[in-house]
């Protein structure tokens, strides 16, 4: 086996350098990766051919290997992925707050980068490029772990960085490649080196590595995302926002999965959702209420805490805001939860109760996105009520430090009374 | 054994109603908690005198008994703290960013509680009210174990509190009291219903926690605290920086534990503290290099991973600034360290490049504080990479929410061209 707890302490180091490497030079460390990915396009796609074989000798799943397979115009898209991290603002050395604690005591606080970062994700190699350029961006360094039907992709692809990081006077050792299982649990035990964890993947490889590391993980596992529809809501809205949410890709954590109805529209509303869901061949299931308005499987207990990830939706009946909230945060993941109404109190009394991340008045829960909120790129989606909570950009991977800069101060002047603190804010 | 998982479930579920309370009804509630304690006092005290009566039995050790102890001034000193905190700003529903998506389509970006908080803290009872106060004026609900010894204590302290809470119009389940070791295992484990640990006492206990439960904890273990005098170094700041540092008051985490000295100052400056560390009682090891200049036992390996929490120093020599920062980086706990130079450049390499919550250019680690740094109130000291770094006021307490208004607004229509996003920002 390889030397990880070495490779590991080599980033940590690299990540020490990084941290104050300069804005300029860490844009030309991301300039130099988009040239040299565009330069070895063909050698790229030779490499990732001997995965394609292995992957369709191995019989993987088609959605799979349509994520592992890279054309020319998919190169494209990864070179213009690493352009476009590499126009977002350094998010490094921003200054937070200032205050002159006393004369010629300065207190600054600054954003750095988190550190080393763990990321673990399945078989697609671009993810491998995307999450390098964001650490680098950031000043972190990284350790991959690809999925292993990208091995030979994900080989030359990282030996590319490194060699563009080398270029760039930054150290190679700032991004390394492991390519084992064995090698990930080894990883998931190294707290004291690696600061944060970034799984990519299915609920099932999340929550694995949530629970089997003290690392902290930056993510999400489930995405339980509701629609209520009020009694007070403009029908026509509220038709074309359950069907966006549900049905614009289903396959994806912001979309919904638990439909909650007012009884006071339910009879207009309902039919006029279900023929579009039908339409759009929706597997429909709903309460008992439902079902007495329209043609649905029986919902039960387990469909409230279920993500399907499918065209399928559960539709239950509430009594009211207050049962529809009480339903969300009970059953929900603390991700995405929206609200049709024309009402404004009971909108800002769910906007305020609800407790997700993202809580959506008149439009669909599928917004809640990094790109979409302005962000440039998503570092991830997090439900954790610490850090960072929903959808993430660079600032998802930095944190602050304190300066303190003085001039000859002692605390012992403070505590006997000979000086006080101004603590003015700057 | 009492049933911890429903009074857990009860406090979350307090936690959702004080999480959008406004500011005056927590105000309120505060003012009622130092108006109880003020009335109680007497009561307070014939509670307390069991607790200790109870301790002195078991031999409780001089230090702990004495933070046990109430009297007037002590309950005079926590109605004070209490109203202190109350002064400060709510950090609940502060807008940190807004952007106009589209039109009529507006993000907005807001300060939240965290939600349910475990506190488990040892035999000071005066950190109950302190951690509640905190708590409830941050918008969280909160589970309290004190150390047993002050048993009689909190259970009256924390029936003031849950009274003042149900005056103020508050779920009196927003602050629970555990009483058990059994139940702070039990505690430990319910990582799906409380949002973060903060716990207080020795490394040992922090430790512990830490490494038996999945919940984020907030605080840190160890505080091994370094000053490094530069070649550069005004030698009267660095003699006075070095005493404050180890000796203002040693037993605290911001105070200095290794003192890392440039092999070209250190001739002069040595003997100098020295001299005033031997009148001060302090324990000096020393290196190799540091015990042909001054007189010290011999420190070893083991010295510089120590945090002595006591008067003892250990004092190395290092042959520059590079030394000096790769040795805090490898040994330091990155609390907060400290370096004196007169040369702008050295320490503008030092505070970069150290990676620890405080750097410190030319003053004492003891301003490492949360008081001292301006914050009001101090919920801990953290030397995690994520959340919150440093000295943690009421912003370790609270994280943010998206709130996202639109009028309809569907992402079909920006996936199909029909829309294109402005990302405005207001």
């Amino acid at each position: 086996m390889v030397d990880i707890i070495g490779q590991v302490k080599k980033a940590k180091e690299a990540s020490l350098v990084l941290a104050s490497a300069r804005a300029e030079i860490k844009y030309l460390a991301l300039d130099n990766i988009a040239r040299a990915i565009k330069k070895n396009k063909d050698k790229i796609i030779e490499e990732n051919r001997k995965d394609v074989l292995e992957a369709r000798k191995n019989k993987l799943s088609k959605s799979l290997l349509d994520r592992l397979i890279l054309n020319e115009k998919k190169i494209k898209e990864i070179v213009e992925m690493v352009e476009e991290v590499n126009r977002l603002e350094d998010p490094v050395g921003k200054v937070m707050e200032k205050m002159e604690l006393d004369t010629n005591l300065n207190l600054t606080k600054i954003t750095v980068p988190i550190g080393l970062i763990g990321a673990i994700f399945e078989s697609r190699p671009d993810a491998a490029v995307q999450i390098s350029s964001l650490c680098i961006k950031s000043g972190n360094a990284v350790i991959l772990k690809p999925g292993k039907e990208a091995k030979n992709t994900c080989k030359l692809l990282v030996g590319l960085i490194k060699d563009s990081l080398q270029k760039s006077n930054l150290p190679k050792e700032a991004v390394q490649l492991i390519e084992t299982r064995e090698e990930v649990k080894e990883i998931l035990k190294l707290h004291d080196f690696i600061d944060l964890l970034i799984p990519r993947g299915s609920n099932k490889f999340i929550k694995f590595i949530q629970e089997n590391s003290k690392i902290p993980v930056l993510g999400h596992a489930d995405g339980i995302c509701h629609v209520y529809v009020d009694k007070d809501a403009d029908i026509e809205k509220a038709v074309k926002i359950c069907f966006d949410a549900k049905c614009q890709y289903a396959a994806v954590c912001n979309a919904m999965e638990t439909l909650l109805v007012h009884k006071d529209i339910a009879e207009k509303f309902l039919p006029l959702i279900a023929e579009k869901y039908f339409k759009a061949g929706v597997g429909i299931k709903g309460d008992e209420e439902a079902r007495k308005i329209i043609k649905a499987e029986k919902a039960n207990e387990v469909d409230w805490k279920t993500e399907y990830n499918d065209l399928i939706i559960s539709i239950k009946i509430v009594n009211s805001v207050d049962e529809a909230m009480r339903h969300i945060n009970k059953y929900g993941s603390k991700h995405t939860d929206a609200m049709v109404t024309e009402n404004k109190e009971t909108a800002s009394a769910f906007l305020s109760k609800v407790d997700s991340s993202s809580v959506l008045h008149n439009c669909s829960t599928r917004f809640a996105d990094g790109f979409r909120y302005g962000k440039g790129a998503e570092v991830g989606i997090s439900t954790s009520k610490i850090h960072g909570r929903g959808p993430l950009g660079l600032e998802g991977l930095v944190i602050y430090k304190y300066i303190l800069k003085g001039d000859g101060h002692i605390v012992d002047d403070y505590c006997k009374g000979k000086k006080t603190f101004k603590h003015n804010k700057k």
